[in-house]
């Protein structure tokens, strides 16, 4: 079985870490049941594949450090590195150098760039300067962190998403981290997606994949970016696979993050309604096969949509992993 | 009084801190004979300018920094942010960093590249990376270590000390750093020396000094870089300024670093004659009008040139200062 989970940063990794453990858990069942036929038939037994298309608007140039946060959020929080209270970034963290920028008068003091999470961006940022690709520097830091799915950038391409103000534009870093998502949103722009390219392995991840799941992660500036690639919308709209999707809204508000306000910015009610009207029926032109949503959401519909309601508190992977089979259940229908 | 002085890291950076004491102590006599005359004069008070010329030879890229050892030896000698004990690097240092890179698989984890230090060559690296020049990110940074003096490369352009042994070329930092000076040295070779030219103010600053002093630094792979940079030499030997030299050779020893080893590989006698022998009376084709030696070393004698025998262990700025006064004297004979 192959799956694709469109993910962003902190909801992402935990929603990926469940897939992991759901992916874990159905190869060992799918082993078994090869075993128990292998005395009459050679074939290999089939294995569960996940690849992560993970968001790249966020990505950043700080200090001349290339910051890629969703792709270090999910490869810490899959490598077991990273800082579980706070969310994102490394465990055990330092800030020692952060400081010292600031002490030489460094303009993004606002930004957390710990001193465990500053090699990553060293080790990144040395090989995009040789000419490499982000795809291949995600391959060579994920050589240490062994996240155990396959992590791929949606683009290797400039792609950074922006926020304009009525005060002037600002990268989406500046108005989440800088000024806490306060600055009203004229709108979000996705700064290169006129000419960015899908990152090797996306576009055919999604053609050869069984089932794609969109991660609970913000639709306007995690998932969004993700379908502002080019090609990867329409990728995933003509895949043989099903689609289903899964609400980062619980009861009115974002389990993570400020979904709240990115919503608001483009007019969407911040509910499972809404988000799944956002993404809309494949059946109508849209993305999803199907929709999971909170309990607490049950009774929700989307046009053209099934809907499936069942708890989506990331409480551990075995929560996650519950919610994947729950969604392969739907896509099954 | 105008004071140019080259220097290279650690004794480099201890000489430059007596010179500046010298300086202030001068100063503020020339200020006392310029008040006692000012009921009847108006000319304004000559002031005493201290211009350190660095070796930039042991300058190397690490993980995508761009390192200047010497220069930020002496930024934090004189700013007083330097680790005394270990001589290089920064007080309260910490290595969080460099652990992380090792743990990507670093090629140069055996360079100690400290947390606080980073954060300079992060500062420095964007700016030249915005094509400043390294003069102006070496200003950037003086404006926050305030070292008192003036602070130049000896050039801006590539220029890097590569030492050829029987194996092979390396980098002057991964023969001395990595191999602690044990491979045989063939030849020294100052990378880039061809093309390079002097850093803006180097050559003004020579031809404008009453009086250059070469630090007690390494003969062979710290003053020597300098002088190999084009220009320099032919500056100072046409200079009108007195050339005074300090010996960094205290009884066949050097009073820090490995110059013995330097010294053995270009053929010269590890002692205060030797060196004083390869710098070479100005008056016959040299570079200097006077070389001080320690008592240690009395009766030392450089054909062509006054030896001045004083005490030269740089224990603290008194101590050095007393040299400083020693040369001064030395050049107004």
């Amino acid at each position: 079985m192959r799956i694709v989970v469109l993910a962003g940063g902190v909801g992402g990794a935990r929603f990926l870490s469940g897939v992991r453990a759901w992916a874990s858990t159905h190869q060992a069942a799918t082993q078994q049941a090869a075993t128990q036929q292998a005395a009459t038939q050679q074939a290999p037994t089939p294995r569960t594949v996940v690849t992560a298309i993970v968001n790249v608007g966020d990505n950043v140039t700080m200090h001349g450090l290339r910051i890629c946060p969703d792709l270090d959020t999910v490869m810490y929080t899959l490598g077991g590195g990273n800082d579980r209270e706070r969310g994102w970034g490394r465990a055990g963290e330092s800030w020692v150098v952060k400081d010292e920028l600031a002490a030489y008068g460094g303009t993004h003091s606002w930004f957390g760039l710990g001193d465990r999470d500053l090699a990553t961006h060293l080790v990144r940022t040395r090989m995009l300067a040789e000419g490499r690709t982000l795809s291949e520097a995600t391959a060579e830091l994920c050589r240490r962190w062994r996240p155990g799915i396959e992590m791929l950038p949606a683009s290797d391409d400039h792609f950074e998403t922006h926020v304009v103000t009525p005060e002037g534009t600002m990268h989406f870093q500046e108005w989440w981290v800088r000024h806490r998502g306060v600055p009203e949103v004229v709108r979000f722009e996705f700064d290169g997606a006129a000419t960015a390219t899908a990152a090797p392995g996306v576009l055919a991840a999604i053609a050869d994949a069984d089932l794609v799941l969109v991660g609970p992660s913000n639709p306007v500036v995690s998932i969004g970016p993700i379908l502002a690639v080019p090609g990867v919308r329409d990728a995933i709209t003509k895949s043989p696979a099903r689609v289903v999707g899964v609400s980062g809204i619980i009861g009115d508000a974002p389990v993570l993050g400020m979904a709240d306000r990115c919503l608001r910015a483009v007019g969407v009610a911040c509910s499972a309604a809404g988000v799944g009207g956002l993404y809309g029926a494949r059946s109508s032109g849209g993305l999803l096969d199907g929709w999971l949503v909170d309990t607490v959401d049950a009774g929700t519909t989307v046009e053209g949509l099934p809907v499936r309601a069942m708890p989506l508190w990331m409480r551990d992977d075995e929560a996650t992993a519950a919610m994947v089979a729950a969604a392969v259940e739907l896509a099954a229908r």
